[in-house]
């Protein structure tokens, strides 16, 4: 890994605005911004002292033009973000600037910075570990205030302590399984085998507990995809529109992964509630029509939640029926809308058409029902889990695939112990948990997984 | 004007980015900070020094919850932007951190500040005029290089330096004249007569020059706003990819002033050019047929600069001879494209009905003739004016204004000298020449003129 040269690059956010940031972190910082930077009281930056704010200005050493008039802010590592000396040259926002000012920190001697390659010194340099780097990224791209919360805990390491923790347990463990393999000769004593077992089943409960958590945090994470089904003049739009109006976060249309799919992002009572629009249920409500079974049907595998819509004013017909097959194992929230019109809907029908899923009868039109949709899908998302004020939630995926090979490796454990099987076979079990689980923090990750991870990082942190 | 209460603002473009800054500037800034920072030597803002850059965690005061990891910057009046106390608490990028900071600050007592209300502080605090003041958000809405110059130099104050010069030489005409009309009764010497007859006519001098920047820097400022006309298949969609492909900057679309028109932003050796782009010309070469000739008068009126294509493989048409003639006196470069194909079109018959306007023979298709169209762009922006590497432009549209009012008035003095009318008429011109220029720099200046300027700031600027 190459880390022993100077990185640059924009950190603020493309646009018109107040102040733009270019951050340079490494050996050169300071002195490749001594060459073209400019203070007011014609000093050199080394003459200040860290962690100082100084005003002047950028200079091009060629051309002795004034590139921009800057406030540098100088931190000497290892008390910074990367543990390198960081400077960062606070511009005049917009294109022109920024742009300027990194094509020249680069022409004396920076490389353009890869995405997260910050961060990713700030990893490799001992600052943070992986679960905390990966929360960085987090933090930036959270759109509630939960999932905010639960990054900023993961940054302060609260699932990283946890995990330690286990695994200090699990090197208990490893102990007492070499002092036992070297006395081989013998059999193991009743005293090891108790306290394996007793260790092996509390990391098991523990790695579980993890594990419980996956599905909310992914959800604070990522948002849960959403998708609403129903017959022509349901009532979708009404819907759609009613959750907008509520929603506390801005709305933003962003391009999905699917063709003719657009997700918008909602907030609904802290959580992000990515809704799949297909082809605009806002302008059209002929998504079924248009779309039939076939579409629905892929639309579902997209989907972490289907709302289906049900007329209350109207008879079940064979299209509803379809759509309620389709949804089999998913979780599924059931509408009936329209109850402020004369009933023909068969109630008992629909519900032992759904089994176990939730129904809610609403009015839209009176206005009738929208919380009790808000608070259920609120219920769903935490399933009844407890929502601890910091509650330590697994969000990534990466630590969820991490989290179930250590869980199966302890199992393995649990049995070998109680088999009695040599101590080699535990040993190794044991030895799988803990990498599994120095994975989550990086303690054993390879370099291609780090480039994995901070590709999808901005460029600027 | 109500500048007594502390204001804050998001400072960076919105976005997911590695920093976000609140902005902080007023009394209270720092007392405010101090309720909701926690530094992680415990200390208070208040006790480091100024110009220091703090590390620590923004803490909601009802709740102690953490609501971010930040730098906090302190900067103590009135060495700062506004002159006031000025806090910057920068914090990780994203939509959520900096709106959380944000509404905490306010409600700490802070108020949301205003469109370029920092700025509009700068100056009523007299840190910087108004002309500098302007060339602020000229700075951050700039679109090329010199147009970011331009606006540096403005802040700078080489404009505000310019027009104090010329008001020094109006309040010395304006001594003389009072002395003289303390001393009616006798007539006005010869040697004050030439002084302001000399004085008069070197202001109006000096106002003129300014004025013939003004084209040129307006064009730098805002863009050289172009259409692109012709028949169809003539070519036009090829020469926008071409100048896309040979452009500087980042190709944009911005929605039009006007409904079906799209703006494209090009850089065409410095040179913004914004290009009007009808119906998408990119997609089809349908223009014309599409719009006819009554739009295409439409589009003329939006335009600074017209572009007309016309066919070297074909005779010209009674279309192309509708286009030519509704030019006009607008400025105009007239393209003969396919010079590679056998020649149809009667050269002579183009020159004598287009008069004067530049013809330029290009074969696009084989890459021939773009390098001339690009001079010629270049050339026409500055009609032949020296390019002064950090020359003074007017860029400004109310600074333009201003300055025509100024002519007005001096040459009216110049002629009521002449004629030896009674100095009181003298001394009238000279006061509204002298009082037109100081809008320029702010000098003399209304609230309601402050307010139109400002709210087209961004906000946290």
């Amino acid at each position: 890994m190459f880390i022993d040269d100077t990185i640059a690059a924009i950190a603020t956010a493309p646009g018109e605005a107040g102040i733009g940031i270019v951050r340079i972190s490494g050996d050169k910082s300071i002195d490749l911004t001594d060459q073209i930077f400019r203070s007011k009281e014609g000093k050199k930056l080394s003459e200040y002292k860290p962690r100082r704010i100084t005003y002047g200005y950028i200079i091009d050493p060629k051309t002795d033009k004034r590139v921009d008039e800057v406030l540098v802010s100088y931190m000497k590592g290892p008390n910074t973000y990367t543990k390198e000396d960081i400077i960062e040259i606070n511009c005049h926002g917009g294109m022109i600037p920024v742009k300027n000012i990194l094509e020249l920190v680069l022409r004396m001697g920076a490389r353009a910075a890869d995405p997260g390659e910050f961060t990713k010194r700030a990893f490799l340099n001992g600052r943070i570990d992986l679960a905390q780097a990966e929360a960085v990224m987090d933090l930036i791209s959270a759109k509630t205030e939960k999932g905010f919360d639960v990054a900023l805990n993961q940054l302060e390491g609260s699932l990283s302590k946890k995990v330690a923790k286990v695994r200090e347990i699990l090197l208990e463990m490893l102990a007492h399984v070499e002092v036992s393999i070297d006395f081989a000769e013998e059999d193991i004593d009743e005293v090891t085998l108790d306290f394996l077992l007793e260790k092996s089943s509390e990391v098991e409960k523990d790695i579980q507990k993890l594990l419980d958590t996956a599905d909310t945090g992914k959800i604070l994470r990522e948002g849960l995809s959403t998708v609403i089904v129903g017959k022509p003049n349901v009532g979708k739009s009404s819907l759609l529109n009613a959750l907008v109006r509520e929603s506390r976060a801005i709305v933003t249309d962003v391009p999905g992964t699917t063709r003719d799919v657009i997700e918008e992002h909602l907030n609904v009572k802290g959580i992000p509630l990515r809704l799949i629009d297909t082809a605009g249920i806002r302008e059209t409500e002929d998504v079924v029509e248009k779309i039939g079974v076939e579409k629905s049907k892929e639309l579902f595998n997209l989907a972490d939640l289907i709302i289906v819509m049900l007329d209350a004013s109207r008879e079940l017909m064979e299209e509803d029926k379809q759509i309620i097959n389709l949804i089999g194992q998913k979780k599924a929230l059931i509408i009936i809308n329209k109850t402020d019109l004369p009933q023909k809907l068969n109630f008992e029908e629909v519900e032992t058409i759904i089994g176990s899923k939730k129904i809610i009868k609403v009015s839209l039109v009176e206005e009738k029902g929208l919380e009790e949709i808000e608070d259920a899908l609120v219920e769903m998302v935490y399933q009844g889990q407890v929502r601890a004020k910091d509650s330590l939630l697994v969000t990534n995926i990466r630590h969820k695939n991490a989290l179930e090979r250590a869980l199966e490796s302890i199992k393995d454990s649990t049995k070998a112990i109680k088999q009695q099987l040599p101590l080699d076979f535990v040993e190794v079990d044991i030895k799988n948990t803990w990498e599994a689980l120095g994975e989550i923090t990086g303690d054993s990750v390879g370099e291609d997984l780090l480039d994995h991870i901070f590709k999808n990082f901005c460029i600027g942190k």
